[in-house]
This record gives C-alpha cells, structure tokens and sequence, in this order.
C-alpha cells in the first residue's frame, strides 16, 4: 500500500543537513546482518574471514573482523594497504594474482600483514615463486578452484591443482591451501538452491585439498563461501574458513533470490524531487546512475526492482514504487509497470531513499557512508570509505 | 583479423610502470576530438559551452574552454564549485535545480562565477526567486524545455513556460533563457536521424523563448545540444549556444550510432591477463565493473560490445574481441559469439586496453587520467580527476 497524499515528509531531523544524494548507512540494521552470519557461521567450527571489498571502510572492519584484526579478504592490493596499515594482520587478496603485482604484496607482508594470493595456473606459481625469491620473502598462496563454471580456478580434479601446487612448493613460495566462490548462487534463488550451491562449494574445495594431500603436499587452509552460500550451508566438514561480503549491507538481489528481506537492507541512496512530468507519471530526482550505480541486477530476477525501491525518507518502502530509468545525474520514479498502483504526491524538494540493487556497487559511487546510529538522539557519523586500486 | 600468436606484446614502454587497472587518455586523439567540433560549431555563430561531467578535470577544462575560463556546462555543484575555484567564470548547473542546493548557488557566485540554474517548475522557479532575496544574489536560471519526452522539461507550447518565467522575474531571479537536450538522439542512429534530432532541439528551444518574448519576458540565451545532435546540426538560427560532453573522448556508444570512429576513442583502461578457462574461450582480466563501469549502452545497438571492445597495448583493436561479462574486480574476454575468430594467445601477464560503452561512466570509477602524449618520447602525465557532489 501507498501512503497516501501528504504522508511522506520530512521524518528524520538527522538528515536535514545532508545534501543530496547522499549515501546512508542505518547501523542498527548493519549490526543485525553481521551478528546473524557470526551466529549462523561461528557454532559450526569454520572462521568468518569478511570479504571487505563491499565496505572499503575502516570503520565497518573494525565491527566485522574478529578482534579488528582479521582475518579478512580483500579484491584490490588498495585494500590491503588500507587495511593492513590499519592493524588487519591476515587477508587474502582473492583475485587471481597479476605477476606485476608481487612487489606490492611483497611490500605489504614485509610490513607485518600475513597477505596471501590466489593462483589458478602453474604460469602464475611460478611467478610467485620467483617473486619469494626476488623479495626474499615467502609469498604464500592459495589455489582457486572452480566449483561452478561461473569465471575463474581450476576443476578440483584436473591435475594441474598438484602441478600449480608442486611449482609453488619446489619454487619456494607456500602453498597456503585451496580457496573457491559459487558465483552462481547468486542466479539460484531460495535456501534448498543455495544449500545446493553450498555443498558444490564444499565438496570442490574439499575435493582440490584431499588430491594435494594425497600427492604429499600442504593444505592447511580450505575456504569457501559467498553470502547465498554461507547463509544455507548446512554441512562444513573438511572447511577451515567462510567467506562473505555483501551480507553486511544486504540489497535488493539478495532479497530477490531470498537470502534477506527487504526491510534488512542498510544501504540507501538519499535523493531530492526535482520535478514531474505528471501526464506519463514521472517523479523526478538528483539521483542518477552516478549516485544509484548501473547495477541492474535484479533485471534477470522475478521483481525487476529498475535502478531501485523507493521508501520515504524514514526508511518505510513505498511499494511498488521504483526508479525506472537513470541518466548521470537525473532518476526518474515512477510505478512499477502493471503494478496499478499510484504514486504519492511528492512535491518538489520532498526526500527519498533508494534501495540498491548491488550494495557493492553503490557503495563505491560515495567517499562516505552517513551512518544513522541506531539511537534516535545520536548524531549521524561520517565513516570515510576508500577506492581505487 | 585478429593478430597472430604472440603478436600482442607490450609496445608502449612508457605503460610498463603503471599498475592495472588504469586509466588510460590518448591526447593527440582527444585534440583532434576537441577541435572537431569547435570547427563545426564556430563558422556556424553560437558559443560553444562544452559540458564538464564528462572529464571532471581542470587540465582538460583548460583545453576546452574558450581562454580557460568558460562558458561550461556541469551536472553537479562540486563541478561548478572546483571550475569556478580555478577560474571558469560563466557556468550552468543543467540539472533542475533542488531547492535546498540554492545556498551553494548563491555562495558560489559570491565568490564570482556567473552560475545559472535550470528550472521546469513554478515551484522550483519561486524557491530561486526566494532564494534570490534571502542570499542578496540575483540568481538567474534557465527553463528547461522538454524537446523529445526523454527526461524533465517544460513543453515549449505549455502556458506554464511564461508561468515560470514571470515567477522569476516578478519574484527577484533573473529569467535567463530557455535550454533543452535531445537527450533521445543517443538512441537514433545515423547522421540524418540526428540532424532530424537537432532540428526537433532547435524548434522546442526557439518556440519557447518566442513564447517568453511575446509575453515581454527576456530571453537571452537560448540553449541547445547534446553530442550526436552537436555534430549533425545543420541549421542554429535563433540560438545562443551549444552544449555537449562526451564528444571529448567518445566511446562506443558513439561509435555505434555514426557519431565518431571506433579509432577515435580517447579513453581506454588497461588491463591485464590473470588467468584462462581454455576450454571455454575465456580470457580473464584483473579490470571488472569496478574498473569498465557498468555501462552497457551498446546492448541495444546493432552491435553489442559487451563491457567493451579489446584492444592490444598500443591500441589496436583486437576484432571481435569483447569482455562478455564483469564481476567486481574480474572481466572475462571472449570472442564475440557467433564470429569465427579465434582470440590470440594472451599469456598471464599480458596488457590489454579496453575501449569504453560510455566514457563519462568508465572516467568517473577513477581518480586520475594517465594521459599518453601525442610525442612518442614524452613522458606520461598525470591529471586528476574529481568526483561526488
């Protein structure tokens, strides 16, 4: 249901300062996503190891990582650096390793970080092994393994994992253990598919990790995870660690393919009215592709949620409501296509919020969250994040 | 043709030292884009005011403008803020204006920068006019004009145009003039659809400000243009000037509908190999969305490039070489499907440059430009680039 005329106002005193767009962070509901995954994850015996490439903030890994400290894993050498210089002594840099890069990974771990890479060719071992010995220090590495087809790592029974293995070992570099990601659970929707994809995760790491041992060398880290698997995941034996990231936020295709609800999202885009076009029922605001992302990934979901979901400005979903086109600067609002619904008035100046479809994504279009506390009498905080590379 | 085996090396020494993902600006293609269109638009009478949101950059905003200091286009107040600090002195903010931004206006030309705004409401008209009397700053503003029923606007017949324009001038505000953007041309192909676009941007901005005259309003500048149109344009009388943007870089977007070469593309990321899934065709990158942006512009156009179009690392372009998809922080290329090319072999470790959907996205996931000069033996520069609001 609508609210109807003059119901959406201006509900959140907090927030009157803040131009638009601006990206809002509602903690209370962050620190519900991250304790449910801790409670879910930490009685089953693996560790929680964060993929922090959705935070990108100093503040939020302080609330996620076990102790502050770690471990963690990152998608960008930027992060480590930021996240080591920070006192976070255990990442994983979980993208295939750039031969270019060892330098700087070399550089990280000469500074205290136990920072490991992935490898998923005997090309890129070698490499590693070269670079432990150009540094002088033993980069270790873990082996991607590919448990759904769905991008990198090599098939948990192919023989280059022993060869990959072996190269890293007699080079000198460590072999740190197996790592894989069901990328693909994020196309499968509900728990018995996610389950599913949890299992495919399980039995391809445990799998690449029995055949290293059985040809005599280490493995003493095999991880997993993605936050579809790692919320449905029911057995974990053999696995010393999960991994997670987007759980933390939560976001429209996450509660598209059932992982979340709606109302734990805690990410939001606030926008203005900027204007109408009232004969096609357009409402239109200051929040384009530039604030929202392009992130269109509910778009091969069951309810494409456009650019985004619309709620007032406390946060309260105005159903059916979406954005449902975005240039750089400009969204346009307007019902969701058959929803036969009508939109409230919104008067010129009136404030919103939109909903991500990718917290990740829209999280990396801002240097800063506006994080609301969760008491109403605290002032809003200001959590720097960072980009690059 | 795609290049033999191990015809793809690195060539550019002068891109050895940079880390991928990178941005790359190719300045002798970005002159002859920049010039292109003054020669156009110049022997034709209007001033050309080139549209900043697509470089974000003081040192290409030098290049652009006449004498450095404008007139400019900007998409968001921290542009006109940072343009105006470093001396452009003639700007418009051409996003309807949200009253609350109107303090930042007002600061902003106290500080001596003739900013204008755009209004297509009587509502945002009397918060300018207010405006105007609270900050002691005649703030002008423009009314948009809605010319193709892309986006916001007043249509050029609509009594509410003389509306808003009396709101202005007996509120306090200065009425400035008339703009519109045929924002729908980006999605018409060929010089004479675009010529035809052009002519629908010229008739709403002269009808609109013929209606203002005749109702003894004044209507100085009458302001029209948009990349496609700005370059297919055959006839400008009654109007004052012309906008346009990506016509600095251009991409692939362009390229698709007629508007440029696919061999005048300034922008590019480069990017390296990390890794293969033989037995697919894939060729794994260290460059994803995050990197390319998540613009897929041409997946409406005649020819899909996918999350871009590959090319050596001197900027050849790899026929039928495409990233056919994009995860945070990894890209996958492949042959285009469907056209019997085979990729070359590309070895861990090699360079690659992708060529941007939509330059303005791919630009702003980075915080500077390596600019490769246009003299072999000069060195690379470095020009920052700014972003947020």
């Amino acid at each position: 249901m609508l609210p109807t005329n003059d119901s959406v106002q201006t509900v959140n005193p907090r927030l009157a300062l803040l131009e638009t767009p601006a990206l809002l962070l509602d903690e209370a509901k962050m620190r519900l996503n991250i304790a449910r995954l801790v409670q879910r994850i930490g009685p089953m015996g693996p560790i929680l190891r964060p993929h922090l490439k959705t935070v990108k903030s100093l503040d939020i890994a302080r609330l996620l990582l076990s102790g502050g400290t770690g471990p963690a894993t990152v998608s960008t050498l930027s992060e480590a650096e930021a996240f080591a210089a920070a006192g976070v002594n255990n990442i994983i840099y979980a993208v295939g390793i750039t031969p270019q890069k060892l330098g700087r990974v070399a550089a990280i771990r000469a500074a205290g970080c136990d920072l490991s890479v992935l490898v998923d060719s005997v090309e890129q071992a070698r490499a590693v092994a070269e670079a432990s010995t150009r540094f002088k220090q033993v980069i270790p590495a873990l082996i991607e393994l590919d448990c759904d087809g769905h991008r990198g790592g090599v098939h948990p029974a192919d023989p280059k994992v022993v060869q990959i293995g072996r190269t890293l070992v007699d080079g000198g570099a460590e072999l740190r253990g197996v790592l894989t990601h069901a990328g693909g659970s994020y196309s499968a929707s509900g728990r018995e598919a996610h389950a599913a994809s949890a299992e495919q995760e399980r039995k391809a790491a445990v799998d690449g990790a029995k055949m290293l041992r059985a040809a005599g060398l280490p493995c003493p880290v095999v991880s997993i995870g993605s936050t579809p698997t790692a919320h449905a995941v029911e057995d974990l034996e053999g696995i010393t660690e999960v991994r997670a990231g987007v759980y933390v936020f939560f976001d429209l295709v996450q509660a598209g393919i059932g992982v979340c609800d709606v109302k734990d999202i805690a990410l939001s885009v606030l926008t203005t009215v900027i204007g109408h076009q009232y004969d096609k029922g357009w409402i239109l605001t200051d929040s384009g592709w530039m604030a929202l992302s392009q992130d269109r990934g509910t778009a091969s979901q069951k309810l494409d949620q456009g650019y985004g979901l619309v709620c007032d400005e406390s946060g309260a979903v105005l159903s059916d409501l979406i954005v449902i086109d975005a240039s750089q600067e400009h969204g346009i609002i307007a019902c969701r296509p058959g929803s036969g619904t009508k939109a409230p008035h919104l008067p010129v100046g009136s404030r919103l919020r939109i909903l991500p479809n990718h917290a990740c994504s829209m999280a990396s279009q801002f240097n800063h969250y506006n994080v609301i506390p969760a008491d109403p009498e605290a002032p809003l905080k200001m959590w720097p994040r960072f980009g690059g590379w």
